[in-house]
């Protein structure tokens, strides 16, 4: 049942101790959405917890590790949402974690609105017709603006939360703009951001941003996050981070 | 002429050998005054700059160092405006540099609009019911939004610029929404921006942001500008900035 297809391979998710079906050819995980289950604030006990642009479950699974509120992904791709299902059973977590194959923009009309404590999300970064893209399509869908677009994103977070329910986003830092605009146009007001440096002398290269719906005017910075010493390797700070020794709440 | 009244003193700029007058009781520049006098883009050899809320006239002085270009400065306190003359006096800038003793709402009416390539500012940061009011009523006025907004900031600013003209901004990052909000209202778009953070793993407690007049979304971080090492000494970075010896451009 949870055999594994020709491209794919075993991974195991850097905290939590739980494997994750993935493919080359297809998706895998990266930083982002590692720093992004790190740095969603959660509920510990119970609630409801939304992962958008989900791909193959790697966010909901690793917020599971932190949580044992209900969480549930939403994935367009077949593929990738098929991958996720299995990764999702082999870890033994069908009861708190339920994946659907839907477009985002249709969840507002299958799920309860006001209802969500969380939506976290890691979209397509690119505007579609920016840059090259990806021959292969489901590294296409994943990376550009094809089948959402950070309005999207936007508007079915800011339906789904509850008042004071937060939405945690990654996305690229030349984007604030448009994230800071759009989260305000939904009523999703600032709360909380993170830089990521990849090493201390260079420019940001990702961020993490929270909003909270209907939330008062107040963004709090948190201090930079530096991925990579000069030599390559991981920072310590990251290093506690990636593996789950601390969050970044 | 130049001669100090009781309360005041003569500082050296940390960079460009020239002198400032200050007093305590009233006004003394500070480390966001020079970050910002080394983050403005400014053209080298002409055109028309202009520093609003330009205090004791620190920023226009340090500008001067860096372009050959004309500087203006207003200022809206009769007192720092006084003191911002005699310093241009005591420095043989009045060929350079010309200070205007007025309300920035007003420049509008007293400046060529759509002249300048670029506006520096180094605003009040505080809200007016927010937190609390410095007695003094100088400090009050370069602290606290009573006289300006960041609103008024940003529509004087945009009046003056020339198309692909610049303003360049220092301010608290807990404003960041606001600034960008702003920025696009009036078609400032945000180009770059740096964060300075007190200690690596501190939050980062400043902002500089340049918008550009009609200037296409694309905004860039630049590395992350770490004031103090663990020490409480500047840190080389800082240094080299704060010194003269490098720009933030």
């Amino acid at each position: 049942m949870n055999a594994l297809r020709e491209d794919e391979r075993l991974d195991y998710l850097p905290f939590g101790q739980l494997k994750i079906i993935q493919s080359k050819t297809v998706f895998a995980f990266s930083l982002d959405a590692v720093l992004l289950a790190q740095f969603a604030y959660l509920p510990l006990q119970k609630g409801k917890v939304m992962d958008l642009c989900a791909g193959n479950g790697a966010i909901p699974l690793m917020l599971s590790t932190r949580t044992k509120a209900a969480i549930e992904g939403v994935e367009i791709q077949q593929r990738l949402y098929d991958m996720a299902v299995r990764s999702v059973r082999l870890n033994h977590k069908e009861g708190q974690i339920k994946m659907h194959h839907l477009d985002l923009r249709e969840a507002p009309a299958h799920f309860e609105p006001g209802s969500y404590d969380v939506v976290t999300c890691n979209p397509p970064y690119l505007p579609v017709q920016s840059g090259q893209k990806n021959v292969n399509e489901h590294y296409a869908i994943a990376r550009h603006e094809l089948y959402c677009t950070l309005d999207d994103v936007m508007a079915v977070a800011a339906t789904l939360l509850r008042p004071k329910g937060r939405l945690a986003l990654v996305h690229r830092p030349s984007r604030l703009a448009d994230i800071f605009g759009l989260m305000r146009r939904y009523r999703l007001e600032p709360k909380r951001m993170c830089l990521v440096y990849p090493k201390i002398d260079k420019p940001a290269n990702m961020v993490l941003v929270e909003g909270m719906k209907d939330g008062q005017p107040d963004l709090r910075l948190l201090p930079p996050l530096i991925a990579y010493t000069p030599d390559n390797e991981y920072t310590a700070d990251l290093k506690q981070i990636y593996f789950g020794e601390q969050t970044l709440v």
